[in-house]
């Protein structure tokens, strides 16, 4: 299924990058930095997020060190950044800020 | 207050850890791999933990990927690992038990 996903690079990816606040590119991936208030708040927002990416069948790595979660994402199938990475970032985003 | 909690190294350390299934020292600290199922056994035990992890004021360093959790516990005000991640580590083995 995911085969058929076509990975972004060049020009394509920092364009589609560009458009997501904080979000930059990392190697075969993106990433990005969330600063919650404590450990509280940013688990609040990690188990929103479990939510959509269980939703969507496609799965963050993320590390959370109190009150920062350091998100990683790529599609492994595909070898790089898809568009499921990108909507899945829109998705945590929203996460972030409600 | 963590001040008065002293921080374990050498044979100590060594035999507290040797009586923790998993868990190994790791630098200043101690760490674990669990794997799981899949990323909901995954996250429910992370919740489980996140709630420890508050009740106890005590936080972890921890990095999830699909069904597999990193943990890394340490004393961060007192340098090094203290009772404190002795026994939040029986506490995540409790919840990942169960």
């Amino acid at each position: 299924m995911s085969d058929e996903i076509p990975t972004l690079d060049g020009d394509g990816l920092d364009e589609a990058v560009a458009g997501l606040a904080g979000w930059q590119v990392d190697g075969d991936a993106i990433s990005k930095k969330y600063v919650f208030g404590d450990f509280c708040q940013a688990f609040a927002f990690m188990t929103r997020c479990a939510l959509e990416a269980e939703r969507r069948g496609h799965h963050p790595d993320w590390r959370n060190v109190y009150k920062t979660v350091f998100v990683t994402l790529s599609t492994h199938e595909a070898g790089g950044v898809t568009s499921r990475d990108l909507e899945l970032a829109q998705a945590f985003d929203r996460a972030a800020s409600g």
